[in-house]
């Protein structure tokens, strides 16, 4: 057994590292990472969406001819019985996946959410990772506005809980930018590179654009046009006006106009604030599947830009059912999340998981330590135990310091005599004696 | 775009299908499936035990030389980048891995916890599956019985927390193993043979232990011997009492039972009740790796068979810490405490995600029925809100049924004159108005 060579030799042969780009989450991130999928769960549950998981490897098939050039970064390979098989790029096409494949099991309109891992082999950089998380919601089943409004409303519930204060949720149809274009004269080929161009108006500002969409071809009239448009701004009702005046000419962007119109009304019967959404004519979001309304939520207080976004897209779940699936959803990334949030200081603030650290005086009194971990871990409080009887007190003490846990309890022969048990607060220093049978509500009441 | 081609050329292209032994988990398995989860990640936290979080593929390196034979069920790939990756087969060597690498950023005894995938490619059968989830916890750097007693602690309080209430602890320990082929006379090669016979001893019976002991070369009186041996039973205590006189020539056995004794002791310190574990001397436990005590928890009423296993194992970590770690922990399997459970009839009744269905009366009253939507959420419950105004109540309460959702409301223009709402129960078809600003709490109640 390679268990038995030393341990020199074995630690040559494992030198322990983990892929770039696939990282370890270790405890204190992990407390965060799970503060985060706690309180998202809770509030898509709360708006009636229900848990979907599926494998993380799926037939090659499945993804390929969905995501455009991207296509090269899925992670690819063969089974033992030599099957071609890929591990997902997001959880978007195994949702569609699983609607073709169930769909005379599953009641439409359906609600679901899924939490999990997908893989893109990029290159690693700062908030880009190969191995990451996200958390999808989706309405499958639904042209209504009404689903669309839950999507937003889902998401403004989700980041408020979260804590977040200062955000606006930006939205946006293809359909709009599509009138644009035509308004503006632009034939097709001019219109895919619009979208491109002012996506990044953000980044290189509307004269960024403005030289974008002249080198592009596009002329210096209709580049102006343009440029007005998107750059229309005020309340969201405002926006359609002005929209709808400058769209006059477009069955198509009027008609798209009428839905964020619909979804707005939605938005404010559902009680979301009228400063948590806004209409941005410039997003336009790169997913190439998007049919309808798209949106993305950015914190602009503190400034720390897009958070994650999200769209209607039509016809990407009728690729696996046969026939057109109207749908729409959004995704936030985990890793995002925690950045920003970590950023500002958002979430928990305890670093570790015990609340409670119990001593153990002396080896006679081990078994009483024992037996009062228990009695603190019966009213729920979460408990960890010294493990070595042989430790002095000091030394117990220093690790649970160390380990940032609030509390250590001390059982010595006086507190067993008089029915009573010391608890130290390690954050102030604070000792007192406390009788036992009141120590966990104690305890609970200065968490 | 692949998304303009018609969608029955599309569907052909796009079979929709799983991959065998990777399962689709829909929402009503998922719904025992995070009962689980939620249930152990709250045990393991009362416990003190962290989480931690690795990335589903490591490099193959890694993985190999830890697992013997098996190792050929790994799924291997290559990455853009041409490093030789694998996923990975179990969570105990991730730990190994992460101890290495992090070794001077974590403090010893660690007691982490890990919920998540593993991946084997064999061949899938009833309750054997290519993508399987495990919950383990262990203690990283402690040798003291105490160690060993707080995880089958955890493991105790985990079933009980499940819901199980005949489940019992078999415990037994490798020295005793070693110690009765040792005074039995087997050499090595007959010690290695003997762990594989008597672990097959409540499948082909102690004849047929004796007959495969036998058969490997085990000379009959030695056979004999074994059998009285492994068989003994009895309480805890008692079996102890009887092993330290068969094994009293063998000091390696004496030790052993000396630390199983030490660690029933503090079981019954920490209030574990004696009928929940014994001492099994015919317990072996496949994994290679084990150095210490070993143990599995069976069903015994009704009987279901071994649940899950664990046990002390000082050697891994070490391979990639360049010292020995000494390391005990368990691994529930996620799918057989599912099906167990299942067939047991223990978790949550519920087969759906929201509590309540809202409906929407008319198009008039859609604004009313959202904003009766919010009002229910805000107060915790969980509500799914019906998105085509146009649908007919009667169609939408059927789809509520459907859903086996339990309440459904209703907000007419009687009711929202009187500031009431209809609540509907869908088990029994009972309805009544009760005022709006009572709803939430009535429904509270009633769930």
């Amino acid at each position: 057994m390679a268990c038995s060579l030393p341990y020199e030799k074995a630690l040559a042969m494992n030198r322990p590292q983990n892929i770039k780009g696939m990282r370890d989450h270790l405890p204190e991130a992990m407390i965060l990472r799970q503060y985060i999928i706690t309180t998202l769960t809770n509030v898509f549950e709360r708006h009636g969406f229900e848990p979907l998981q599926t494998p993380l490897v799926e037939y090659a098939a499945t993804l390929e001819g969905k995501i455009g050039d991207d296509e090269k970064l899925i992670y690819r390979f063969e089974t033992h019985g030599g099957d071609k098989v890929a591990l997902r790029y997001d959880q978007t096409v195994p949702l569609a996946r699983v609607v073709g494949q169930y769909q005379g099991k599953l009641t439409f309109p359906w609600r679901r959410y899924a939490i999990g891992q997908s893989y893109r082999g990029e290159r690693p950089a700062r908030g880009r990772y190969r191995e990451f998380w996200q958390a999808d919601v989706d309405i499958v089943g639904s042209s209504s506005p009404i689903a669309d409004a839950e999507i937003i409303a889902t998401l403004t519930d989700s980041l408020t809980a979260l804590g977040f204060h200062g955000f606006i949720t930006l939205l946006n149809h293809r359909q709009i930018i599509g009138g644009i274009a035509r308004v503006s004269g632009l034939d097709e080929q001019a219109a895919g590179g619009l979208y491109r161009a002012i996506d990044k108006i953000d980044k290189i500002g509307p004269d960024g654009v403005r030289e974008e969409l002249l080198r592009s071809g596009v002329d210096a009239a209709a580049a102006d046009k343009i440029l007005t448009i998107i750059q229309i701004n005020g309340s969201a009702s405002d926006v359609l006006e002005a929209l709808s005046e400058q769209l006059a000419n477009d069955e198509r962007a009027l008609q798209a106009l009428t839905n964020l119109r619909a979804i707005i009304g939605r938005l404010a019967e559902m009680g979301i604030p009228p400063e948590r959404y806004a209409i941005s004519p410039s997003l336009a979001r790169g997913l190439s599947y998007y049919t309808g309304c798209v949106f993305e939520a950015v914190v602009d207080n503190p400034p720390m830009g897009s958070l994650l976004g999200g769209g209607r897209y039509d016809e990407l779940v009728g690729m696996f059912a046969g026939r057109p699936i109207p749908t729409v959803g959004l995704a936030f990334g985990i890793e995002r999340l925690h950045d920003v949030m970590e950023e500002l200081g958002l979430g928990p603030v305890s670093r570790t998981i015990p609340e409670v650290f119990v001593t153990i005086f002396s080896q006679e009194l081990a078994g009483e330590a024992l037996r009062l971990a228990s009695e603190l871990r019966a009213s729920g409080l979460k408990v960890e135990v010294a493990l070595d009887p042989g430790d002095k007190l000091g030394k117990q003490l220093k690790y649970a310091d160390q380990r940032h846990i609030p509390f250590a309890v001390v059982i010595g022969p006086d507190e067993l005599t008089r029915g009573e048990i010391v608890v130290k607060d390690l954050r102030s220093g604070n000792q007192r004696s406390i009788a036992r049978d009141q120590a966990a509500a104690q305890i609970h009441a200065a968490r």
